[in-house]
This record gives C-alpha cells, structure tokens and sequence, in this order.
C-alpha cells in the first residue's frame, strides 16, 4: 500500500512541480497526514527538496513547495553503438548532468568484452559526485525487456546475451545492486524525443547510424508490437533482390540507406567530411543523400500504409542530414502514401540528435525510480 | 441509464446463452426487478427469447433460460467487390440465413449506378420474412468509418463518395431509418475471421481478390493505426522501380501480386482454371504463384518486422491457393523475419474464404445493435 501511494504522490510532485502537502493530497486523494509522513520519507531519502513558500493566490495558509530533487538519484545511461561507447548522467528530472562519447569499434565483438568496457564506464560514471538510483543500457539489437536479454544484434554480431546479468556479475559490490534497464536503442531514442524533444504524440523516429532503428510511438508510448520484437524499419527490404544484409534477407533499409552506404557512396571519410561536401554542393554527395532519401522514402511509406502515423522524426546522423534529405523523402512519401493527400505526413529533424538513445536510457531508468521510489527510498534509509 | 444498461443485459445473455434473469442481475450488478424490466422489453421486441428452464445443479429456484432471438433483428452486409456484389443476412448470433452473390463489373464504375444496385440488393433481402435491424456496407477502398465516406477506392476509381448518406437517400422509405456501417473489406473481413473462424487474438490476415487487402487484428480488436488508414498492405511498395499502381505508387504488392498479375502470368481465365492448371502441376501456373507467394512474403514479412505480428491468415482467393503458396511464403518469411529463429510466424488458410468480407459486413450491423439495444428497441415497441 505504501508503495502504491508512495509512487502517486511522487508522481503528483513531478507532474506539477511546486505543489504543496495540501494540494497533493487533493490530487491523490490521500489524507493530508499520509501525504506528509511520505513526504518527509522521501525528503530523507532526497528524492524530494522543499522550496519556498507555493505561489498561490487564495486564502489559506501557503504550504512549501516541493520539487524532485537535482541532488537525488540520477540515472547513468550507456548506449553500446557499433563504434562508440556513450555515457550519460541525468537527474529526477531529466536534466543531463554530464555526458561521456568515446570511439569503440565493437562490431564482430566478444560481448564480455564490451560489457566490461560497459561496466568500466559505469565505475566512471558512479564515481560523480552525485548517487546513481539505476541504471539503462542502449543497444542496437532486439531486446527482451522483460528479461534484459538481447536476442540478436546483427550490427555487433551478438546473440542471446543476457546484459542485464552480466553487467551485474562485471559491476559486482560496486554497483551491482542497481535496478539495470536494457532497451533497443532506437526505441530509446524515440521515448527521448518524446520526453524531452519537439515530437508530437505519435511519430516514426528514424535514426541514422551504421544500422537503422526506428522507435514508434503511438499515443505517448512505445509501439513494440504484439511479439514486442516490432519496429524493425531497417530490416523492412526495400529492394528484395539487393544486397545481402547481416540479418540473413536482402536489400534492407539499412544496407542500402544506412551511414556506411551514404559515406561510401559520397566517397566521404566520416559524416563531417559528407556535411561539409555537401555544403560545397559536391555532385556526389548530394547524389548520395539523395540515393539514401529515395530509399528510406520507400520503407518509411509501407510504414506510414501499415501504421497510419502522421509524423516522421529523423534521427542520429539523419537529423544533420535533414536538409538534404527532405526534398526526396517528401517525394516519396506523398507518392507512395496511399492516404497522403488528405493526411499527410509531417517531416522533422530530431533536437536531440545523436545523444536520443543514451538519454533516452538514463531518462528510463530514472523513470523506473518515479514509477516506484519505494525500493530506493527503503535502500537509503536503511 | 436505461439505455446502458440494456447493453449490459444484453452482453450478458449473448456472451452466456442460457443465462437465467437472477444470473444476469449477479453478473451485471444490477437488481433483479431492473434485470426483469429490461429482459421483458427485449422479449417485446424479439431480442430475446425464453427457453427451457436453465440448466443448472445446485439448490433454489431455476429460472427459464435467456437467449439472442434467432427471429429478432437480423444484420444484412453488402460487399460492392471490383468484379460482384455480394449480400448475405446474419441472425443476432452471427449465424448466415441466407447469401447472394452475383457477377458485376465494378471498375471505373459510376458510385452511383453501384450504390443504386447496392439499394437494390437491400430491398431484395428485406423482402425475406426476416427483420432487418442494420446495414453494413464492405468496399475495397479506405473509409472514414465514423461519417462513413469512402476516400479512395483505387481499384473502383472512386473518391470521396459519401457511402453512408447515398444509401440513405436511394433507400429513401423502404429501409431508410436502417443504420448503416461502412467499412474497408479488408479489416471486415479480418472481424469475421476473428468472429467466425479458426484465428487466434493477433494476427494478420491478407486477402487477394482484385486488390490485396489487409486487415489487422491486435488482441482481438482492429488495427487501423494512427490515422484510421493503417494496414495497407496491398500499398507497400516491394518493387520500388516496378509497375505504376493504381495509387499512384510503383511495385505496390497487389500490382505484383494480386489476382489478376497470377492469372495473366499463369495464362488462366480465372481462378477455377487456375486451380485445374495447379492440380495437373502445370509449370506456367506453379511458377506464377510462386512468385506471387514471393512478393507476398516480402511484403508480408515487411509487416511482420513492424508489427511483430505471430500469424498471418490467407484470405479469399489466396486461401484456395494456400497449398501451391505456404512453401514459399514460409521460406520468405523465415529468412526475412529478423524476430523469426525465436518468434516464429504462422501461416494459416481462412476457413471463410470468399465469404469474410461480407460476413463481417452483416455481423458488424448486428454487433451495433447488440453494443445498443434501445434505440431498436424503442423502434419497435413504439
């Protein structure tokens, strides 16, 4: 019982930050005296600060205004990309308090390896000065969230790895009793755009790496499909007898619109080098962009036809792209959208760009603190 | 009040027949005398009818047992196909009294010269000694079902046709009070699946006819997406370069396909020829429906990897055509299916057929009524 309301009146402080005992107790439905004996619990446990007096015009006497805590638990994403290793610390309220990238070629990797390089960066990361309440880890691959075991990551040659249990094996004493989320990394960078970006309620967000992901979001959550394996954009085969891809079918999105293709194609070193060709109009390049819009068109309309969303994000590399990218992704979409004409599909850039995922991972896992505090709360004041 | 509740008796005779009024009142929560009142009312109008004493151990009082009236308001589905139109009259308890279909040659056809034979079709079936207490209406074509316009049929030539209000004002007198649901015959044809046959909660269930239809069904209910216009599969693009579509796109499924592309590569005149070529294994037609099985697969896989969908159900002519198809289609969908070597798909023959789009045109007026009962109660009782 005390979880459950402990979990509503948290909730009812997020929701409208400043709020007094009283007004929460009106929200909630709790009486005043349940309302603040959690409430000074969860000041214990500095989940929760007091403020000023609330701004409140009115009669009555003004309460003190509560906030979630900047200084209480923070979440510590790490996204695994196929060649970097990305780090991010955020507070109960979403704020990024810092944020670590380093290169790290993992494709064809060991995944003991990695996850030790994962779980060095999470001793890095913890030894801020600030507690860590849980922790999220962003991979390219599907995911059982359930379990916390990744099925298959064709881009990092993985399979059935259980990241959830050998992180907390490789951490040990030193962290090895925090809460660990493990989500796909695209679905992640979705929830961050729906979270702390632009994005409407529904949308397809599509990132550009060396893979492609694509997180669906319909009615403010994750669309994961009825298997929960759903999404899969980059794998949809947008030119059947194509290119063998690392999934074991031909022509997918990904072989043939993903970063590695498009730098190919452009003759370009890294995505810096293909930006500033592009902005020196060079031929191949924008030919090269081009290639990759017309394709990405093409799965983006038989997503559009299957799901009816009305709103394409575009993410990861995509997003610096977006000016290139428009023109032939509006063409295709409005051709080959069977309801374009009286429904048509918005195009937009991520703000968040590269850093969606390892937000989105750290942003999850302080969500599962908000979403049921009273395990940490009973962990400190212990 | 009264209205509600009698939706809720009525859900509770229709989903255990033979329920006495006392246990109705336990199930719904509503008082014995309320139960009483309401179940005399829908007797009055021959919703309901009193059979045998319940059966039933245990001790007190039996009381006679309730059931949906195979005399009370029968539901009468019109399906306007690209080459027949056909009717067919279902009692409250889904059960087909009687079907029509006749040969009518729907391309690039007037809306109005069909929807008078449409008209035509009603008055004739509600000529039978039956009564009639609702329409449903299944066309090839995306439908606002909430006004009930037809936006686009590509296959008709249609655009923008006010389906529901047509029908009303060419039915005038004659059955113009009669509500009327309009649908795609895709998704309707998915609801009789999902009604009627063998289909388990999730699945998808793909129809060639003319067009390639796709309805989609996610934990027993329709998935229309995002903008209501979700689910078309028949739209996806699986030969990006191929042949123009009626849609306007290129290499959609059902130009690659359909019913028609199989007959001409097969050189079969129709579907029973068609089927009289397989069964003698002639090459041409064997090869013509394996390809068709392979676009399919494609596309099918395409949605598979966004929905995550576990099965996948052959409707109208592909069901007839289900044992020269599954081989392929289950090659296809294997090595596509990023999810598949854990999450494996089913393929399944419809057990309606031809029959499912029409089917669930008349259970779907049936279903109206039975969501709510009072206004035809009203009606009758007036």
């Amino acid at each position: 019982m005390r979880r459950l309301n402990s979990a509503l009146v948290l909730d009812a402080i997020a929701s409208a930050p400043g709020s007094s005992r009283a007004s929460v107790a009106t929200r909630t439905g709790l009486t005043k005296a349940t309302v603040s004996s959690l409430v000074d619990r969860m000041i214990g446990a500095a989940l929760v600060v007091e403020g000023a007096a609330e701004a409140r015009s009115g009669p009555g006497r003004r309460g003190t205004a509560l906030h979630l805590s900047p200084a209480g638990p923070h979440g510590l994403g790490v996204e695994v990309g196929v060649d970097y290793l990305a780090t991010c610390l955020v507070d109960l309220t979403g704020r990024v308090r810092k944020r670590w990238v380093r290169d790290s070629d993992n494709r064809a990797s060991s995944p003991a390896l990695v996850l030790g390089e994962v779980a060095a960066a999470v001793r890095i990361a913890t030894r801020e000065d600030v507690p860590v309440g849980g922790i999220g880890v962003a991979v390219p691959g599907l995911v059982e969230s359930a379990s916390g075991v990744l099925r298959v990551a064709p881009n990092l040659g993985w399979r059935e790895v259980d990241v959830r249990g050998e992180l907390g094996r490789l951490l040990g004493a030193d962290a090895g009793g925090l809460p660990v989320q493990v989500g796909n990394e695209a679905n992640l960078a979705a929830l961050a755009e729906l979270w702390h970006g632009d994005a409407p309620q529904d949308f397809v967000h599509v990132s550009g790496e060396i893979g492609i992901g694509a997180g669906i979001v319909v009615d403010a959550g994750l669309f994961e499909g009825v298997s929960g394996f759903g999404g899969e954009i980059g794998h949809l085969s947008v030119d059947p007898s194509g290119p063998r891809c690392t999934c074991g079918s031909r022509g997918c999105l990904e072989r043939l619109a993903g970063q590695d293709e498009i730098l190919r194609a452009a003759g370009a070193a890294d995505v810096a080098d293909l930006l500033a060709r592009l902005d020196a109009d060079d031929r191949e390049a924008v030919a090269a962009v081009r290639t990759a819009a017309r394709w990405l068109g093409i799965a983006l309309s038989g997503a559009v036809n299957l799901l009816g969303l009305p709103a394409v994000v575009l993410g990861g590399a995509y997003a610096r792209l977006e000016p290139w990218l428009r023109p032939t992704l509006e063409a295709e979409l409005g051709g080959r959208v069977v309801s374009a004409a009286w429904s048509p599909v918005a195009v937009t850039a991520s703000s968040l760009g590269d850093e969606a995922a390892v937000r989105g991972a750290a942003t999850s896992a302080v969500r599962a603190i908000l979403a049921d505090p009273e395990p940490y709360v009973a962990s400190v004041l212990a």
